[in-house]
């Protein structure tokens, strides 16, 4: 008997079914200098144990993209392992901060499977959760991938999930003690509140990144997310490495500081496409557009819905005149964050 | 007089010597969270504080191999500046886990010389012994490079120690505490137990990892490695980078999660053999052979002797018609390890 | 209106001005195994809790360069983002050590404005200082920058301060409780103390590290330094990414540990130039010359101060007969540092 995974193909899920990811996870100082050596990650919150206690926290909490990682990378060797794409993101909210010192398990639970007309695929829809050692869920979000089939095995009924377009504002869940009264613009970066952005507002982030093979395996591997196509140049039949699309979106998010310094924290994962692969010797940009505004229960917070797009191209490209993502688009992802009202 | 450590030759060494190596370390969860960021690392308990703990141990202890670079690291300016190959390693024992927050430091004593017949350079045995800030030995094995003469002085009496092939199983020290009665496999990533492996038996790790500069010159410059010739392009007439032969040792063993997932803990260094050069762009994978197995003093644990190989070819291939080492062939190790029994 | 930060020109600096930059950083035992993994960092009083106390500290502070490094960073987006040049160095003092769980933050004042002929750009002098979770300051230098105008406005009435030669050995502030009194050459790697140095000796410090682009940039981001031509070849005219000047200077401190092994702790800067580009693929080697020697007021420390010189060429060799830094030569710097009596 083989004693490798050899992944999970499009006929071993099943309707319902739970799945324990592997190797729990505790995070350090270590990784939050890592993730701050890997991206250019400037927002404060994320940054000081000073500034977040002045915002209610009890310390610096781990960056949002961070724990959405680490959580995403157990979910890897389950789901993703013979995914022919991974497809797109839902409902994804942060229901509690992670601190140094916490450890990480995850769980999915299958909640929707379609078989492809061609019937060598199918869709399958999964719910993660990543929970802390208390037993406490910090990260919840849907996923869905087309898997391979293995064989030609009968279809099963197909079930597709009844998926929020966006989390509705009055769903989102704040850190416990979170309070932006005594905000300190200028520790932060930037003097705008929420208030100074308005609905359909574009802001070029201006900066960009080169990326390089090394650093995206770093990144990767920290996250323990094993996929063979982001490491062996001979997983793939064109010899390249393809950088895991969580990369790009903390490329992304990093730059985005610049315009958006008091974007603090995010607490809802909307959507999320990766509109074309992503090499190393790209040079990554990004822009965002505010797509909604809300009011929050918290003294002095308020929560902003964007767009955040990684592109190799210019800022505010996003589709052609056929309706498609423009060549140069990388990432357009769809979430809310919590800043000064 | 020059201030700079010119290194030790053949004719510095002499029988009984005990040589202080400089440079003690403290290492933290930085160091951790690099090992991870480094190498495709998945074994529970050097992830997770709750799963070690889980197992009978207080913490998640560093990863065994980060130990062994730390202490081979603190030798090298002593032990294998002016080394033309470091030949084997033997008689290797951990003999307590080490935490964050942990100092080492290591000492060697010369055990072994003999001049080779060309009169140029000899071989000199070492046994190092890596310490805690507390004065217990984490680490002690033995080495044995060849190292340049200086000059034609004459030959020291040849002294070739005697080696024990393998540490017997009798002789592995445990963690105390260690106890995997309650051993999560969900957890762990794999159901199989020590029982489910059988002598003899090949596994094949499936994945592989292409290797950039920077990361190995990261990896080798954490443990203080300083070693010229893996950072210096100008070190060897070739115009190459040598990787050094822990990192492929590293690599191979994370890579050894796919198929040996609860091989938790390596308590001992049989023997090991750098086959081949190994330089950044190669492709690097790796494949296991069971040994041995032998029961152990502790609940539900047992011990695996186990052949690791790190290739850039195939599973299973290793000598050839005459038996020599295959060219893609990198690394030829041989431990022990902890696992359910 | 734009939301980004298009960095100062020359006309928005006023004598006087005090400048608060934004992100205040906490640093752990994440920063200090970067800062390892970066550099070829030996010396033993970062590198060893244990070693630290025995010198009368209370942990292994940080690195004495990350400390500058992340100070420095923090000015970048309001000092040097339109700097054509990074002029000099004076009057940098390190004025308590940093531990792990720190946090730091930093104000510059302008302290000098002069207009260059060609009315198309001018210097500003700043005094930036560092300071930790409890008000206290870490760090205080004197930097000079070329800065773009911005139009034609009249120029200021020239202003240029009158900054000291080198930081008067009476003036260098010792971490509180040093002493050297009991100090361990053998743990620290040489045996050489101050009075075995003399004024004008040159040291060579042999070994040389290649640069790679990951390990630059990896650097850079960790001290949050955002400067767009470190991370995007589309920067400059000539499609490289410059290396940050800090990240030779600590490539060239940790090589001159060779020889320089108890040369622990910097205390002041006294002047630095980067006198050429550095560029990934270039192969850095280190020499440093002592410049003078002085008593201080603690047991068994005295300071050294030294020119450290980082090159692509051969120790010794600093000008041409113009008078100008030959080619290969990168950084030219200047410091006080403590080390055994």
């Amino acid at each position: 008997m083989t004693k490798t995974n050899p992944g999970r193909f499009f006929g071993d899920y099943t309707l319902g079914q739970v799945i324990t990811h592997a190797v729990p996870r505790t995070l350090s100082g270590g990784e939050r200098a890592l993730y701050h050596a890997l991206y250019p990650a400037r927002h404060a919150m994320a940054s000081s144990d000073e500034f977040a206690r002045s915002c209610g926290l009890p310390a610096a909490p781990f960056d949002d993209l961070a724990v959405f990682h680490t959580v995403f990378g157990k979910s890897v060797p389950d789901i993703s392992l013979n995914a022919v794409a991974n497809l797109g993101y839902s409902e994804g909210r942060w229901l509690s901060p992670v601190w140094p010192g916490d450890t990480l398990r995850a769980t999915s639970q299958v909640i929707g499977l379609r078989e492809n007309a061609n019937g060598t695929s199918g869709i399958v829809w999964v719910r993660t959760v990543g929970r802390n050692q208390h037993g406490v869920d910090v990260l919840s979000y849907v996923r869905w991938v087309m898997v391979r089939k293995r064989g030609t095995g009968p279809a099963p009924a197909p079930q597709v999930p009844d998926l929020a377009q966006a989390v509705d504002a009055s769903n989102l869940v704040l850190p416990a003690g979170i309070d932006f009264s005594h905000y300190d613009f200028a520790q932060a970066g930037e003097p705008h509140r929420a208030a100074d952005y308005a609905v359909g507002e574009v802001i070029d982030h201006v900066d960009a990144v080169t990326i390089e093979e090394a650093e995206h395996m770093l990144a990767t591997r920290l996250w323990q997310n094993t996929a063979k196509v982001h490491f062996d140049v001979g997983a793939r039949p064109d010899g390249r490495r393809l950088i895991y699309g969580g990369h790009v979106m903390s490329v992304a998010r990093a730059l985005s500081f610049n315009g958006l310094a008091n974007a603090q924290m995010i607490v809802a994962l909307n959507g999320g496409t990766h509109a074309n692969p992503c090499y190393a010797g790209d040079t990554v940009r990004a822009w965002s557009q505010v797509i909604d505004k809300a009011e929050v229960a918290a003294p002095g917070v308020a929560a902003l819905r964007l767009r955040l797009v990684a592109t190799r191209g210019v800022a505010g490209a996003l589709r052609g005149a056929d309706g498609k993502y423009l060549p140069e688009v990388l990432l357009d992802l769809d979430y809310w964050v919590l800043m000064p009202a």
